[in-house]
């Protein structure tokens, strides 16, 4: 076997034994005329892939597993219905394949909200096959699901973009982040970093909130102007009422005092999360958003408008992410799974590269 | 002693005697140039009131407290600045008396979060007086602060609006309820009836959402299309991404399982809360608010161009507020907030009248 049925992966079969990868051939799904066949050269690696191995999102997951969705290769294959793309374009795939299109939802542009998404992986497939990651040398998406990727944007770049940028940017559109707004990014991890690049690129006044004072450096390289430790004393008190948007991209959330966070908002401003912590968050009373109007939320991912608007503006002004790329490989997989857990020294996103070393050149 | 130094008051003197008024003269404000003086004829009670005298929402409160933020009554003295009303004008003050109209929030017409606002009653003034609230023969307020009221709004129907009203008419403006979105109203009470009333008014399709299904006659007459008992099993399930806005008006949010009522929320849409219960929230993780991408939030009562625009729609649409009226005296005062604290049948506000009666004709 092999492709087109199968994609050669690296893959878990065992959730106490997380960050074992075993080489396995996993079946594709049917192909189908809407559908798109990748080549994959590089992926990065989200911390919902560590969520989703460890079991820390939930244990109930199919195994074997292959996680992967900043997925960047070489199209080698498209159905007779897809006009998006043709052999040989470069092509990204995020965290979802598949939504059905035709609900209200996907009508208002609002897939990402379908409620029969697929995810890219561990999500069942009408014909009985499971999605599998870009941890691999093939994927099979839905064309709405796979993206040009702009000719002056690197790969290993561009990978970590199509799951946390766009995870970021989606709630930065959709808040109005732009010229004459200030946005605060919370956390500067993998998430946050984006959270200051593209909010920063949109036009908004950015700083980062952070307890470690380590990081302001790079808060400021990133395009910061300013950073605010939480682990002063009082620290919000000079910024009352400052900030139209508070991006929460930290996993420490249930440690918050979240009033003092609510109080640097402007009237009826937002809290928006993006990470997914296992904790719930601290107790809230409704009094709590009364002083500010406030809002605290959170969203998943977003649409495809908003993916090639966020892939255009990084074309655009030659945006960056910060990115250390690691070869695939049973080792390379481990060591990069261990270091996001760990959060060892991850600056700050890794994108697994090489593949046409274990997998040959398959375009 | 007397008006124009004292107000000739209904006061709590001990809040462990919370529903015994005595009548006492207590001191006004010096009056400035900005400042408007108004003789009482009506007080709509609001829940606010209660929580107040009760130590509900703290028990630190400046004894002795006239209460009441729902006030209409005749203009008897204005100060050289005021413009927008004269002696002889018919005139309502709601639940904030003050600001410093200059701050960024003031400035962006967010008097209703400025940082030195002050109450209707229980706020410290500068000259060392406390503001005395409505249950009394005299206010004295700021003029921006004090509303003419369209000719054809009865007094006893419009009272309530200045407090209740304001405060579900704000979120709904600012979330744009209007023609084409359908809003939920958690919760028929005093807020909730204010809430269906003022979403359709506004437009919106109107919902109510209630455990107690009792309610549903009321619900639809005031105009809601459709009543769901959230008894029910599985309630939320046929309104799956269904609503704009959630307007929570309830008390027992505490025991509510959220994440059903964010399930009926269209994509980042909001569940907004505008009573404010003695109980924490349930307890919340950030993942609930992902299926749908939603906020959770609250506000503090509204502006002045909200509370214009709100008197004016319901002059222009002849809106009723449903109101039962009670003569002010030590027993009505008793019988109001006694009969809202067991939330004995208040159908759905309660207006204090007649108030020429204790305090004779003062204009």
């Amino acid at each position: 076997m092999g492709y087109p049925e199968t994609t050669d992966a690296f893959a878990i079969t065992d959730i106490k034994k997380w960050s074992e990868f075993t080489r396995k051939e996993l079946p594709l799904k049917k192909f189908e005329e809407d559908d798109v066949d990748i080549a994959v050269d590089a992926c990065g690696v989200c911390a919902s892939d560590v969520h989703t191995i460890t079991g820390g999102w939930g244990e109930d997951i199919p195994l074997p597993l292959c996680v992967g969705h900043e997925i960047i290769g070489k199209v080698i294959k498209v159905g007779s219905k897809v006009k998006n793309l043709k052999v040989g374009d470069r092509a990204g795939v995020g965290a979802q394949v598949g939504a059905d299109l035709n609900c209200d939802n996907c009508k208002a542009d609002n897939e990402n909200y379908c409620p029969n998404q697929i995810d890219t992986y561990g999500a069942p497939y009408s014909d009985g096959t499971v999605s599998q990651g870009g941890y691999s040398s093939h994927v099979r998406v839905h064309n709405y699901f796979a993206f040009k990727i702009p000719d002056n944007l690197e790969t290993t770049i561009a990978a970590p973009m199509l799951c946390a940028g766009l995870t970021v940017f989606s709630p930065l559109k959709r808040l109005n982040a732009g010229k004459g707004k200030r946005v605060g990014v919370i956390g500067l991890g993998g998430l946050g970093h984006f959270g200051v690049i593209f909010a920063n690129a949109l036009g908004a006044e950015t700083y980062v909130l952070s307890h470690s004072p380590g990081k302001k450096d790079d808060a400021l390289k990133m395009g910061a102007k300013e950073f605010i430790c939480t682990n002063d004393k009082d620290w919000h008190s000079p910024y009352k009422y400052k900030f139209d948007i508070l991006l929460n991209c930290a996993d420490a959330t249930d440690k918050f005092n979240l009033p003092d966070y609510f109080s640097t908002l402007k009237p009826n401003g937002h809290f928006h999360m993006v990470g997914m912590p296992d904790k719930p968050l601290p107790t809230l009373m409704a009094q709590d958003f009364m002083p500010t109007g406030c809002y605290v939320g959170a969203s998943h991912i977003g649409n495809r408008p908003e993916m090639e608007e966020m892939l255009q503006l990084a074309s655009k002004q030659n945006i960056k992410s910060w990115v250390e790329t690691i070869d695939i490989s049973e080792k390379g997989c481990k060591e990069a799974v261990e270091r996001v857990y760990n959060n060892d020294n991850v600056r700050f996103r890794f994108t697994l590269t090489n593949f046409d070393k274990v997998f040959g050149k398959r375009a």
